[in-house]
């Protein structure tokens, strides 16, 4: 029994690795959570797939539930994969899982995958970094877990570029909040739907940009350097 | 004539892309830097490959001559893939050949790759973020422009996890600097030929971690959570 905690990239199917297309092959289970990655799993043909992530309408499963779910099917099976969207590692909640299976005994293997903080703005072309002009850049959740009694993210970021994942919901108070440090002028670029079909660029600046009409899943990028923009 | 910048990932083969894999096979030409990207060459069955890399004892192409060798060979070929290793707008010089390739009227299209900064600390079990413990991570050059005036990089980052891109060459100085910021106690992982034969990890602190013995290629992680680590 082996847990292989594998990230299906930003949303393209074609912009998942050749090794994580190899360990679904060999998979019989595959939990996974992502409505993007259903055209991934035919690569798992023959295993049970079960989904954990949301589902309108029904009751879902909490990070806990997955984690029980995810030790009783290594226990029973040789080779289980928890598919996730992006990189396992980035926001995915892997350690977390990882923790639960390593409290049982169970053995895991990572596959690293594009994760869309990167793969998004790359794809349209927003280099995150650029010889003189950026030579850092911060990647942020926009939604931090609502139950901390204090808030961790203080938005005084000095990095070039900034990368916020789950920006939407929060976007008007968290660019309030990085106001304090930064010019309202700062350009800012939201993609919305980023590799998939529907893709959206919107472009404004920090103090305009949540009164646009956004929908997620969206990917929110400051100081973008717009001379690069493709679409 | 179009031109792909295509990452090829953090060094394992099979950490390439479907996307990368299917781009190469049309391509006509391939222009590469990294000895680590031969094995993904294969791909690229009947096409001119044209090395652009450092070799001990040649002259090396500037980036000046590798932007002007690609708008030549654009302007001659129906496909030309510049490919990078990890992802083409982490510190890999893309912006800088996109903008030679802009002001020559060709056009371009990227395809992403796994970054070594996230690839592979996701391979050796260590979470760039993880929930409740780090909520933003910052990517930054160890190697900042030598010819640049003013520094940029100013090493007080406030995000929870940091990783350093080619970070060893100077890496008694950085960590010199980080420490007028943190702890010389903080915990600090450096991986060497991350995801590939040979790879190693080293730990230690802000405060040793130089004195050690550590050879290029290697990443350097700070405030590592050292409880997840694989091997």
């Amino acid at each position: 029994m082996v847990v292989y905690l594998v990230g299906a990239g930003p949303g393209d199917p074609e912009l998942i690795t050749l090794k994580a297309v190899n360990v679904l092959k060999k998979a019989d289970v595959v939990l996974y959570d992502k409505p993007a990655n259903e055209e991934i799993l035919k690569y798992a043909e023959g295993a049970k797939l079960i989904y954990v992530g949301k589902q309108a309408g029904h009751h879902y499963k909490s990070q806990n539930e997955i984690n029980t779910l995810l030790v009783e099917e290594a226990k029973e099976n040789d080779l289980v994969v928890r598919l996730k969207g992006g990189d396992p590692f980035v926001f995915g909640r892997g350690g977390e899982e990882i923790l639960a299976l390593v409290e049982e005994g169970i053995d895991f293997e990572l596959v690293p995958g594009v994760t869309s903080a990167i793969g998004v703005p790359t794809t349209i072309g927003l280099p995150v970094t650029h010889r003189g002009v950026a030579t850092s850049f911060t990647v942020v959740t926009g939604h931090e877990d609502p139950t901390k009694c204090k808030k961790q993210v203080g938005w005084d970021f000095k990095a070039d570029t900034i990368v916020i994942l789950m920006g939407i919901g929060n976007l008007a108070e968290n660019t309030a909040e990085i106001m304090k440090h930064k010019d309202p002028e700062t350009p800012v670029c939201v993609i919305e739907n980023g590799t998939m079909e529907g893709q959206r660029i919107i472009t404004g600046t920090l103090e305009n940009i949540a009164g646009k009409d956004i929908k997620p899943p969206a990917l929110v990028v400051l100081e973008m350097l717009s001379m690069f923009l493709k679409k």
